[in-house]
């Protein structure tokens, strides 16, 4: 029985020794697939010229991108798919300092992962649109599948409010639905009321930059649009959540 | 064991002290989340002209808001989050009469907030639309953003039988889906069914005013607008849920 | 205690005389608040002639509808506010024979009541509509918003076989939803996914004749306008559920 | 009591004995209901040239299609209703590969009769629309409406990568959905979610070929067309999952 009791607590500590390995997978997973559906469902939609897609299939797309990411990460590493979340799961002392750098990394390398699956799913269409031109801006622009853009005539000013309030709308939503102390939801419904969040952030506060929320979400896949063929321009075109690149009106 | 019991009741005795300003807060987030979910989306659909949001969006900004409004309040002071379900519940006896006017202010108030971050994070777009005037009329009209007003045509009976209709449906809706006697929804699932409540209501009985079903939704951003600029045809242009100003055609 | 007990009995035995009534009063309100909806969504979507509704909103009202009709009526006669169902039952002897026509009349009477309240809701915008003409066909045709009506050049027979297919597949979804030895929706749960079930049949069976899949809710609100002014073309135009009529081709 | 053990004993083989049948036949009424909803819902799209159907009425139609198969046929035989899932669950030893084979070929035929239904439920439109041709290709094809058939341009090996990453997705969907390791959805809420994976494929991997992710579901009804009308260039035209046909551009 003591022998039975020894192997059990030796294998909690290699499982322990392994979670960080564990977590750092089921994070990369998680963000990988929120970008295939998410980023896949903007690509269906502007490589078809609104053909075979809309606003409210890319709306879907982001949402049960989030859900499944959850569902397929959230027993092992929480699910959080989102650098903001987890930072928010440090300052709230639920996820340990030390492995915030490790979550993100995750995250920015599912994210990274993810739109090369997109480019891979619709390489040929890519190549057809536009004649393969790689575009930034203008009728034709593809960059936009990967990352957000902010709206013309934004204001740096009004940008860093728009993150500022759609960030914290996000990790409210978040906390009030996993939270058992007030209604919380259902065991093994977390995932889709996340979702849902993300679809009422994605209706109400998308009209400035498109609700980049989430800094591995945008920051993955615009690094891999700069890799494979559209150039810097994607980084200097945008104000994105690092607020460190000029206005795009100036440009 | 008794000095135990005794830190116990005492910090039960203060809990149950504030929980009238706790009860006040919830309101006030609640309505502020519900705010910046619904008007937001009808921001960025009126703003983009449509081309970032449309009749179902709106409908799904105002589900969803709804819904997390009541998964943020829901815990502590029952997520009414409408003057019209406090006042249910006061005839129901499920609220005490005295707590009545705290919810009441708190959601006026939780509106009111809302409807200035609705306009703070929209603010550069307010701006450059229809070159920054604030219509409440006309093609440019942004009021409609904030607060419902009556379709062009309405009778005053009309209106009123609308909103006792429209209420009414919603109270026997709520009642409904929390009446554990009755089917009832799951518990943790409550919010979500409240939430389609209002979209069954968004899609059936719109036409007449958009569904000001709820005074203080209605009443705090209508007073925002008129703080903030659009002037006070707001309240003159407008047969709301108080029945006291004149009929828009007669203006 | 054995006084408690009798006192506790006879209010049984009460309860149990008065369950006919329960049951006919909760079908009626069933019906209505489905009707309410339903063909309020219609009525939003005909009157405002798309500006305010479209076949999704449509849709969603017919299935939010019937989820709310459940919630409400289901706890006390199982919510069927169809008579197709209440067959369905009565064959499975889930339902007493005699209970029939009772259950019936009540869905019938709860679909008038809710076409009149339609009316009542909408009553400006159909005196606004086609300065007031209620037609029953053409460009200005509003008896569609109550009563279901077969598209132009479909046969008796495909018409018999599309009744046939829906309200087969109805009964077949309901029984598969609420099945607790298959996998079976969870407790609470069962509204929905009936009214989930009523969508999948309106997005694949609706091009025929509109899904009448239920009679008292094709009936009630027909015998409705022909009273209020629509006339007795509303019969005699349809090849409804009794397959009675003539042929619309033939009119 | 020994005696109604035995009948027990003696039920429970017989039982058993029956499983391989009934979970035919699960499979079989499972993929029929799959196919009815959702080539319905493309019918009802393309014989109304989107008068009565959209983009996303047709997802819906797959979504719920997809989640009421697995009401019906989940308790009996795990509602695969796909090969490439009961493939899946065979290499994952979750199904026994001798009866891998009766649950393929109860697919396709339920796949196949499902096809039937359609074709007479809309027997009449078929007729009506471009006056009885049935077409593969051009304006009036109306082939597509039971068979996937890829975009033009697409290659051979993006064919194959987008079937690849589109069946991957949806095993891993699927499996992270029903994991109760994982956090997992709870017990009947399964179907909703798995039918959301299929919107979430739906939206993100439809453009190069209509997520035809189910080999049954697309070669019951292609076979179907083959016979009722359309001729064998439904195969020939085809890039499908088996990968043996000629490129589309070259025929």
């Amino acid at each position: 029985m003591e022998y039975l009791e020894n192997i059990r607590n030796l294998r909690g500590r290699c499982v322990l020794r392994r979670d960080i390995i564990r977590e750092f997978l089921a994070e990369l997973l998680g963000t990988f697939v929120l970008i295939l559906f998410g980023c896949g469902s903007v690509a269906q939609t502007v490589l078809s010229r609104e053909a075979k897609g809309q606003l409210l299939t890319i709306h879907f797309g982001f949402t049960l991108g989030v859900m499944l990411a959850i569902y397929m990460a959230g027993g092992v590493s929480g699910g959080h798919v989102n650098p903001a979340v987890s930072l928010a799961m440090v300052v709230l002392r639920k996820l340990p300092l030390k492995k915030f750098p490790v979550y993100v990394l995750a995250q920015f390398l599912g994210a990274f992962f993810g739109s090369c699956a997109v480019y891979c799913l619709y390489y040929d269409a890519f190549t057809e649109f536009a004649n393969g031109e790689l575009a930034v801006t203008g009728p034709n622009a593809t960059a936009g599948i990967f990352a957000s853009y902010p709206r013309e005539g934004l204001s740096l000013l009004n940008g860093f409010i728009d993150q500022v309030i759609g960030a914290g709308a996000l990790v409210l939503c978040i906390l009030a639905v996993v939270d058992k102390k007030n209604i919380g939801a259902p065991k093994g419904m977390e995932p889709l009321l996340v979702g849902l969040s993300i679809l009422a952030i994605g209706v109400s506060m998308a009209l400035n930059c498109g609700y980049p929320i989430n800094p591995a979400r945008d920051l993955g896949p615009r690094l891999f649009t700069a890799i494979a063929g559209w150039g810097l321009t994607v980084f200097s075109m945008s104000l994105d959540l690092w607020g460190k690149t000029e206005h795009p009106e100036e440009t």
